[in-house]
């Protein structure tokens, strides 16, 4: 039996998924000005900001256009803002410095802001126009899990996405299956590895980018998310005789992901698919969903953060002590 | 004396610099374009896609909106497109399959589509509405080097960018001054490297990607280009017995940049500054750009394409020769 904060987190993140129904909170106003906005920016840190590249396909499916920035390139080096700008400023404590900053300048530029937090009562609280907290509480572990799953959530509402569709149970079912699975074959690949490289298309993109943040901190794996077709186009040489994982959960077939596929494993590289139980992409090692899983981002992004934790334990690292993180981060060039 | 095609090819791009004042293309009308899009949709793959990130970056110094995309993501998962947006598609060859297929599809749907390629005569010249040649002729080497400092050259001339004041002259005496400067310490250090990051803000974090990529390929480095103070939210863990490259090299140093050397130090990372001779942010090591250095991108991208291939050639790799990659991929899928 486990006794990591970090497990417990990834547990609980499937339990509050339920919670947004008994959110008090009215998505009326903030849904409108989404939907209105000449542009929407997304911005964090960390996993904050692959939130963020999440949201921005997610927008696109839902015609709306958005960009995501690490919020240290949005203050130094951003777009133009106009007060037809939405900027969804997401930062767990409400406290990270180049998110809160960067979320003051553009208020300052006529932006509205939205953001989204675990805590009301935080600097991003008081400088945001709408205060969204997520029913995550607070989170015991360094690594962000839980928080991600809602602050997720909480975008795909905001968004009128087709993702908000789902009723949570159908989502909780899913999930707590799938976190307990059996990933022995990938996680042993994963603990001998040098290097890493995730891959996925669009959204899955977007986990990718989450994923190798969770592989990094946690189970010390320098990792790089690409756009799936990107590897072809250069990095393909290095990853000879290291793991590629490859996130492909749609339900429809993508033929050139099995291109990818097929180059990788010619090129050496050890490649595990995770994936739908009906789509072979011809991987060395297959993560599978369960039949009929829904299509909705929670399932991979619940499995990915799964593998990350097992494959930290396999490491032997305590994944509640990463070492070098902390949930906060002070800069005095901001302060 | 080396006799290898990748560093003459480096050379020969900084002897082409002037050859954009005797480029017969007239840009009015391309430039007029961009000033007056709605969005500007920079796409590409591999380089062509960092080049593409500088374009945006400097877009934004120009109050231009602007994204850049791989153009994969584009294909698949892209933004609105209007009448009212206009493409700038990166290819060397013209005949990249998902630049060529993202550039038609945006056509179709009402966008302006200006190409930037080394060939006229290729699939992209016949999509695009305008195609625009660079001078860089063909590139005898298979890592793209000139042709990444010619697109760049024009796309700072179609934007109009305060980068275009720089006369060519200007340019090429501290271009051929820093490409034979001796990088020793960086290089022996970089040859021995497991992992790398590459850090950078701005135009410098698409110098950061352009770096990446070439270390990928050419010195078969793992290497993740990441915005500077990004790497404290997460990847800084394992990073530790490995170097971290710095690209500072504006001309107001920033204590930020500072704050992370320090904090990278303090995690056990070797660090190596990219840096003016005036600013120092207290690195490991640091690689001096000339006095008065003209402020342009083109010089530290000159110095980290030297830095590659020495990298490289210290590695023992032949750089004309990389494994696994090809100029030109093939996707059946996108045929």
């Amino acid at each position: 039996m486990t006794t990591h904060a970090v497990y417990d987190e990834i547990r609980s993140g499937i339990d509050r998924l339920n919670d947004f129904e008994l959110s008090t909170h009215d998505l009326s106003e903030p849904r409108e000005r989404i939907a209105h906005a000449d542009r929407v920016h997304f911005i964090g840190c960390g996993s904050s900001y692959w939130t963020g590249v999440i949201g921005q396909y997610a927008s696109f499916q839902s015609g709306i256009d958005a960009t995501a920035h690490a919020a240290s390139e949005y203050l130094f080096a951003g777009p133009p803002i106009t007060e037809e700008t939405v900027v969804v400023a997401y930062s767990q404590s409400g406290e990270t410095s180049e998110t809160v900053t960067a979320a003051r300048r553009a208020k300052e530029g006529g932006a509205v802001v939205i953001g989204i937090t675990n805590s009301a009562d935080s600097t991003l609280g008081s400088v945001a126009d709408e205060i969204l907290v997520t029913p995550a509480g607070t989170e015991k572990a360094v690594l962000a899990t839980k928080t991600v799953d809602a602050a997720l959530m909480l975008t795909f509402s905001l968004l009128e996405s087709k993702y908000s569709e789902y009723t949570p149970s159908e989502l909780q079912r899913t999930c707590r299956n799938v976190i307990d699975q059996d990933f022995q074959a990938a996680v042993a690949v994963l603990a001998e590895a040098k290097t890493l490289y995730t891959l996925g298309q669009g959204i899955e993109y977007g986990l990718a980018g989450e994923a190798a943040t969770k592989f990094g901190e946690g189970a010390l794996l320098h990792t790089t998310a690409l756009p799936t077709p990107e590897i072809s186009h250069g990095p393909i040489a290095n990853a000879a005789g290291e793991p590629a994982l490859v996130i492909a959960t749609r339900e429809s077939k993508s033929s050139l992901t099995s291109e990818v596929v097929s180059k990788l494993r010619a090129a050496g590289v050890t490649t595990i698919v995770l994936r739908r139980p009906t789509n072979d992409y011809g991987g060395d090692i297959s993560i599978k969903l369960p039949s009929r899983s829904p299509d909705h981002p929670i399932v991979p992004l619940k499995i990915l953060q799964s593998l990350t934790y097992k494959t930290a334990v396999k490491k032997g690292y305590n994944p509640d002590d990463p070492p070098e993180l902390s949930k906060h981060i002070e800069w005095s060039a901001l302060g």
